[in-house]
């Protein structure tokens, strides 16, 4: 077994790499971390709400009551030599902080922003992107770090990534025009969005988010060589919005292909995309990584959110651009909590193992 | 005083028509119609539940009391002979058999789509295309009425329709790319959308509305002479989307224009659009035709759609189009029960009473 | 494997029967029968919708893909004589006129209301009222049937007298107040709650329900002999709401005991409710029949409305009466879809094999 | 005019005092207060968001454009003695050192919770306690003070009161059973409730809420004399929960009578409720204190929370108590930021400029 630590394991974040590492076959949890005031309670009394003393578990379903007795350690303190990865939910501040002083020691798999823009930095994505890994070898000799960091993405950016791959693979794409209707887990519960504020409405902002899905899915698509990663010379316009949905981000998304796209090919290249990744068998992998819906009403979020318990993404509405007649229009779902953020995080770890990147 | 008929009086829009009417400077309500099985009772009771007695009024604030006491005729029996304007209410397929009958002898003001896409019938939008008002002549030729009908078009298109024109004016349209986030009282009551299907949820399809958008979208741009109308040779992209507010249909928009459109130059074609038309000083008019924001997280349907009793388009977000660098970007919300149905039909009639089409 | 039918399997709550018997170790899905319109076809073909094409599943997870392609038989033409046990999910009015069709040759298992306040009819609560199986052979005798027919009680009732039972047996009962919030599953889909009528709302109403509650609550927690049952002397008021909640139905009670019930008895009288139940092993049964919360912000209905799958009751808020002083309040959450309907009702057959009823 | 400041201005509940205030026939704005941090700005800028610029207006419709231009003083350093009433929205800490400062000058009338339960304030409810009014000259004499603290009381309590207060004078009361679904708005913007808690869901909890209404409840309802004031011996028990409703709070309510009470009795002691009150013709007052509905679906909040601009008090569902056969059931609705917050305020010291306490 591996030896995993979880930093930020108080957030919200971090109860998702909980409950995605408790009885992983590969990773054992070693230690939690979070914040200096949590540290030397046990996890269980350092999630206690201290007015109502009730706790305040987040996630879905509670973890094994085993979980509640380990201690919490401080994430500055923490000694990174003893783990084969640390799984980090911080934020974007504390990450820049915390990360690299554990990624002397060993592998750092995070959500956090950080250092996803940063040269020697991929932002790898499971089945998208495998050849990004190399920019972990170079990370390391340009940082003299034992350890890498690798950030996965913006969870709005998942969905759309994960489908523009198999076009851009098949037809080649030149530009993109994306709405995205997400859900407020998106907004995390820091700041999280106020019921006041969405009963009966949506907002059509949220800060950083398009500048965010425009350059991470140009990096993720880009050419990865030794000279360097080169990102996808891609027009992307985003406009991202939040709606009144628990989990699952939505997305209209139109793609301009290189070569015409056949509804029909387009289709097949959907559903057979990362076909070879699933054939590796990882633990969090989804059994199909698209999974394309005829039914025009679909995807909804309420009922295809937890498909393959949210590690896969969701297509339907496929059909032909009317504005530019050399496209395909789709919307994509993608569970921006599970693929999207710990649980994709998780996938993205297991296969950085099986490339011998971890353990 | 112009005698109005109001016929589905006890639908929805044929409420919103009642209220939109009630105090009209112009229009007198002289007769409601409804269906056979509501006639020879009074407009109060005519709405009564059976089940819990329960007056079913569902158009918001109830009209002055009077209103109660009229008795609700037939609407295949009414003799439109009585009056100078119909306001229609109806669905489609009633539509198709009592609207051509009122017209023989007077003017129809109409929400219903069952004749928006024929030759001789213009889509009215109200300070978008006046110069349309010429086909309800070759209407009356063709068809040998005394009056006409005068549909105006969907809700969705409205808001859309009312941006694009001041874009296709001063840079010349290519295609637009539109999402929209719909409303659900756009779906109306009967087959309405269920709490069921849509709280912690969004649908991803409106059935036929993506298409009525395009052609209605392309019609009211068009271009109308003796010869009869071209539509504009614009292509459009159309997602439609029901979430989970009530009223306010909010559209993201990607419009390609064929001169540069700067920013400043965008927001002043938004900002002065309809100024001629809002001299009119028509009773049923917005004060400003398109209010445009600065704050990025507006426009939003609940804060928004009431703007100018719910008769002015509101945008925001404006940016320039990062996909193909030669357009605008934008969100739009237009009140689909207000500009978008009764109220903006009863200001087209305005328009037409001011160009002496009725009256 | 005993042999049973489904009946009303199309809608909302005949769904739910599927999932709750697909995979059942004691039942096996012989037949699934519903109105004419759908006899002859798959059970896929018969839940497609014909507009879109989509089919019609409501009752979350698709069951497994073998029962699509089962043939629907009619109602009202199935030979009962075939099965060991109906479950019954239509409506009343069809309930009336097929259950005794069918009871004559089998057991049925009913959600419908038609029978549930006749004299030799048990309104049948695993755990709850064991003993008024007796009943059964009451009907039986009466009426002349081999089978019988058992219906479960209104979904509101369920938390509710799951609750009372420790309280009337360990210190008897006087009084209740109840306000309910209902979610709008409970309301099924057809004539079921508009979103435009619940976003941004609640309804004080539900027509029936209150009086339901009443009847249902008293007979159930009645004294059950040979001379037939005699309902508790049980005084209820009930207030009954509907609140956009999906599933789940909250109840706020106050409960006025005859002797002095102190909290910590009346916590354990909850925590060991149903303890001999549970200890039978049934296919369907909960882990504990009462889960109490001690965080006060609990239960909550999306947080603990799927506690053992739904089949557990939930308590929270345990407190003393203020108003009455000698009594309790407490706040109780029930799945009104899975324990309070089609699942409630398979455990109620389990437990009826159990005595020797059924099969 | 008399001249008028509001501090804790750039708050919800100081938004609020406003947009009650702004164009008001006897009281003029004269001063804004807020923190420290805020002072010295304009208004409109005080109000500005740094990160987007955008205006946080959070109470409905924009006040008139001049108000943006007003001063923002510090609370801790205004000057009370320049104005005739102090309206205060902050929160109870603030309270608890500022009001005193200015009641040392002026009248103050609170929406903060602070000084409610001393001895020497009176919690006044127009139209409801007016003989309570006596106190403020007690707490003139004891404190020392030219003006006084007069606060109103807790949203939840408002709606509650005015209707019991009608069954008191005509029926006498010996208990009250609530419970209540309240609205977002109640919880503010600081600490107020997240989307992710509440869609889809309810929370069956609100800290301190029901001991706040029990107390305050009895104490408006008292008897007060020159002695003092006796709170009313009326034993309450509240369940309060938070559900996704933007404003209105709605309670479903069991009252006990000393006397027996019919219900057409009942039904025209509400309808009444209040006549003298109404007859003051005080600017901020309801044209009727009470509303009654017989329609069983109503009050719903979203359909009657703005009755009388959300001064009126919504009453239906009244039905004779079936648990204790003494008592009348009803459910009530009250907007609690109008009537319930900052407007009710107002129209306090409206009464109070009528009684001489203020000018």
């Amino acid at each position: 077994m591996l030896k995993a630590a979880i930093v930020g394991a108080t957030g919200l974040v971090g109860q998702q790499f909980v409950l995605a590492l408790q009885h992983h076959p590969w990773f054992r949890i070693e230690a939690l971390a979070a914040s200096r005031r949590a540290a030397g309670q046990t996890y269980g009394e350092a999630l206690r709400d201290p007015a109502s003393g009730a706790r305040q578990w987040y996630a879905g379903p509670e973890p094994e009551a085993s979980l509640w007795d380990l201690p919490v350690e401080a994430a500055e303190d923490l000694d990174a030599s003893r783990f084969d990865v640390v799984f980090s939910g911080v934020d974007a501040e504390a990450a820049r902080v915390l990360e690299p002083q554990y990624a002397k020691h060993c592998a750092v798999i995070s959500t956090a922003s950080a250092f996803r823009y940063d040269d020697d930095v991929p932002i790898l994505v499971p089945g998208v992107n495998p050849e990004h890994v190399q920019l972990l070898d170079v990370q390391r000799r340009q940082r003299g770090w034992r350890g890498f960091i690798a950030p996965n993405p913006n969870c709005t950016t998942v969905g759309l990534v994960i489908t523009l791959a198999p076009l851009q693979r098949h037809f080649g794409l030149e530009a993109v025009v994306m709405t995205s209707m997400q859900a407020v887990s998106g907004a995390g519960r820091r700041g999280g969005v106020l019921a006041l504020d969405l009963l009966d409405n949506l907002i059509p902002y949220i800060p950083n988010e398009e500048e965010k899905v425009r350059r991470e899915t140009c990096k993720i698509l880009g050419r990865c060589s030794a000279a360097g990663l080169e990102p996808a010379p891609l027009r992307i316009s985003a406009t991202c919005t939040r709606v009144p949905v628990l989990d699952g981000h939505t997305e209209s998304v139109l793609a301009l292909t290189q070569q015409p796209a056949p509804l029909a090919a387009v289709r097949e290249a959907f559903a057979r995309f990362g076909e070879d990744f699933v054939r590796l068998g990882l633990p969090s992998s989804p059994r199909q990584f698209i999974v394309v819906h005829d039914d025009p009403f679909r995807p909804q979020p309420r009922l295809d959110r937890d498909c393959d318990d949210g590690m896969a993404t969701v297509v339907g509405r496929l059909r032909a651009d009317t504005a530019f007649e050399r496209g395909v229009q789709y919307v994509v779902l993608s569970h921006n909590t599970k693929m999207g953020a710990a649980k994709g995080a998780v996938l993205a770890a297991e296969f950085l193992v099986h490339r011998g990147y971890i353990g």
